[in-house]
């Protein structure tokens, strides 16, 4: 076997076995197959295609190519993971509301990157909170509290991490098998037993359309199937920003209100919705709208706000930002975005919002950048809102002075106001879901 | 413009302007687009193909990407050029008899790598030849007698070079846009007017049927075509070696014995057609088989075999050596190889017959390899020749006894014999041109 038979077989459209795989994956790995072998081998995938078999078979490499979580000791993990979004803070709210429920949380979050936030940003805008513990720690404090959430401290699926880069520097980042594989090969690393995928749909997203979005679930429903770990998918618009903040500590603040009974109804629909099949496959009840119930009723007796405290103080956070997060470092300046006409909200870009945010600061351009916490917008009026002339849309919170007006331009002409009026977006597009029956008994 | 999305264009097959194809072959000559960008955009012409405009537009943005050999100085040039073979001595034979009938023949070669053989190569089987002179030397030579034959010391077409390099580290060398557009563009830069090419095929070509060799003929006519240069493509047989010998002292042997009116039928077949084509593109006779009696002329009066000694000696050869060609060195072993049984040769496979004369040493694995110029093979049967058990099929000529011993029994292998008679295979397989008419008067 060698690398130039393998990239010739690809190239034909012939079928790679799993011992062409293991060998492609493990020698990239470890520098034997050149960038330009393997960038010939991706683009060869990218326009033939690969059957869910080598999907699968290439998941699998990617995920036992590096260091593989064992959770064993902690029992039953059901992971949430999110394709990416603006204005997600759903783990923030979501996971302390599992814990609450008893499901065991143990959970790694990655950086944001471009007009996507980060769950890793987020948690380290709380003062002194601490995503980066020993694995031994990490599975201690599962078992103390019932919730974990750090940064991604291990090296799980260095071959992602390497071929993701390439197909960034090849133009070959938009193909679903590919996609699929990357982000099912590090869930499988990370040591889940069973998986809700939050597949964001929509300018703010990977996926632009429902039909891409579709193909994305189903491949990773079937990866799922053939590596026996039972996998939800949930669609979920992300056309526009979710919920009301998007920035750092914004989002925190967001969070906390949330878990204190004041969520927009976006979230709260996506929260919902996630947090009902997490139970479910976590074996808590079977019904989702019974779930729905358990879950409300875990914010409104303050247990999810509670075990949000116990987390962050657990991980050495200071928890009197959480209790008055009016402690939080303001940003310099707020602007207010206001409407020029009257009409109703028709579109609200996320891809720009995020990309508003990320100059602002709130995120990152490059991988070493340094995030600036306070800075981020607050999105008064979402799609379907009736605005009024000279009403404030949104406001945006600055550092510095000319970023701040840019972003007061930048987001207006993200406002799409229309005469007519507009129905507000579903937030749950579709449901696709791998659930064996002895689950569901 | 950029490179990515270049890369993502011809992804999803569409085509590319010429200002993209130029910046690609700029920026990857200069280094700014790295080896694995230009391997995935490879990899997507390779499957996605390359309309006749593209594939023009990159032969010309190769051939300018390094020096331009002008040779305006000289007059009309019509170059020759071979795609491979093996025991292929055209080039040695052919430009004396051309320069003896009047044509300006300024001819650079290559190396041989792999089975197939180079011209430089056996030029420097000839004790003092110099193949590497200065390119105002080379001009000198060929106003002076009309002929000179050097290596390729300019700069000719890095591009090529470096694409050639990463298409063999990828396995995408068998693609026929950029099998055509890598010669046309070294051919173009060397500074020939017209181009005769021998397109070759069979077991030791490139090409290894009819199809394909038409579809690259075709090609390369039409880039002559647009790119304004008459261009004859000769399809010829290399399904066995050509001629007797196989190896650089024996070829030129062969040569020299040619001159002299001893040719085997199919190299003479082949001199004759590729000669009388480079007569009628330099305006020297319209008549095909009229321009094949002029060349027969040349060989019979000594002309042709005179040009050559003036030739070699002009450029510091030892012309002993061609007067009295016993001089040579000799290889240390001379070894039979004969027939187990009596019958027809039915087939004498050209690939590995390169294959048993580059491992004696006469052709290179790697570049940077060193010749053994007297070892090779006297090949005494051909396909269609009656043997008898035990008749000489072939001699070894060998410097190392074991390798001698292994050709001996790896040739044998490639001989295969047969009962039935077999029909001596034809040699000019078709013939494939763009003549302008104002030539043909």
């Amino acid at each position: 076997m060698n690398i130039l038979e393998i990239i010739g077989k690809k190239r034909d459209s012939k079928e790679l076995t799993k011992e062409e795989i293991d060998y492609f994956v493990n020698n990239y790995t470890n520098g034997e197959i050149t960038d330009y072998q393997a960038s010939a081998l991706v683009m060869a995938i990218y326009i033939n295609g690969m059957t869910i078999e080598e999907t699968t078979n290439l998941t699998l490499a990617m995920a036992h190519s590096g260091d593989i979580l064992d959770l064993s000791e902690v029992g039953n993990v059901v992971d949430k993971h999110s394709t990416g979004g603006v204005g997600d803070k759903v783990t923030l709210i979501l996971m302390p509301i599992c814990a609450a429920l008893g499901c065991k949380v143990a959970k790694m979050s990655g950086r944001g990157l471009g007009v996507t936030g980060g769950t890793k940003d987020k948690l380290e805008a709380i003062p002194g909170y601490k995503t980066e513990i020993s694995i031994d720690e990490f599975i201690k404090n599962v078992n103390k509290i019932g919730i974990s959430l750090i940064g991604q401290t291990l090296n799980l699926a260095p071959a992602d991490k390497k071929l993701y880069a390439l197909r960034d520097a090849i133009n070959c980042t938009a193909n679903i098998p590919l996609i699929a594989s990357s982000i099912m090969s590090k869930k499988i690393a990370s040591g889940a037993n069973k998986l809700v995928l939050d597949v964001t749909c929509g300018s703010g997203a990977f996926m632009q359309n429902i039909e891409d979005a579709e193909e994305l679930s189903k491949t990773m429903i079937n990866i799922g199937k053939l590596a026996n770990k039972e996998t939800v998918c949930i669609i979920t618009n992300m056309d526009q920003p979710l919920g009301r903040m998007v920035g750092n500590t914004l989002e925190v603040i967001e969070a906390i209100e949330a878990l204190k009974g004041n969520m927009d109804e976006d979230v709260k629909n996506v929260v919902l919705e996630l947090g009902a099949y997490i139970l479910k496959l976590d074996g808590k009840g079977n019904d989702i709208e019974k779930n729905k119930k358990l879950i409300e009723e875990v914010i409104v007796n303050g247990k999810a706000y509670n075990k949000f405290l116990e987390l962050i103080s657990n991980q050495d956070g200071d928890i009197s930002y959480i209790e008055n997060y009016n402690k939080f470092e303001k940003s310099k300046y707020k602007l207010e975005v206001k409407s020029s006409i009257s009409g109703y909200v028709h579109n609200l870009n996320a891809f720009k919002v995020g990309q508003i945010a990320s100059l602002l600061g709130a995120g990152r351009q490059r991988k070493e950048d340094e995030i600036d916490y306070s800075v981020g917008i607050e999105l008064l009026k979402k799609v379907g809102d009736k605005v009024q002339e000279q009403e404030t849309l949104a406001y945006i919170y600055a550092n510095d002075e000319q970023k701040g007006k840019q972003a007061v331009i930048d987001l207006q002409k993200a406002y799409l106001i229309s005469a007519e009026n507009v129905e507000k977006p579903k937030d749950i597009l579709e449901i696709i879901t791998f659930i064996k029956k002895s689950s569901l008994i």
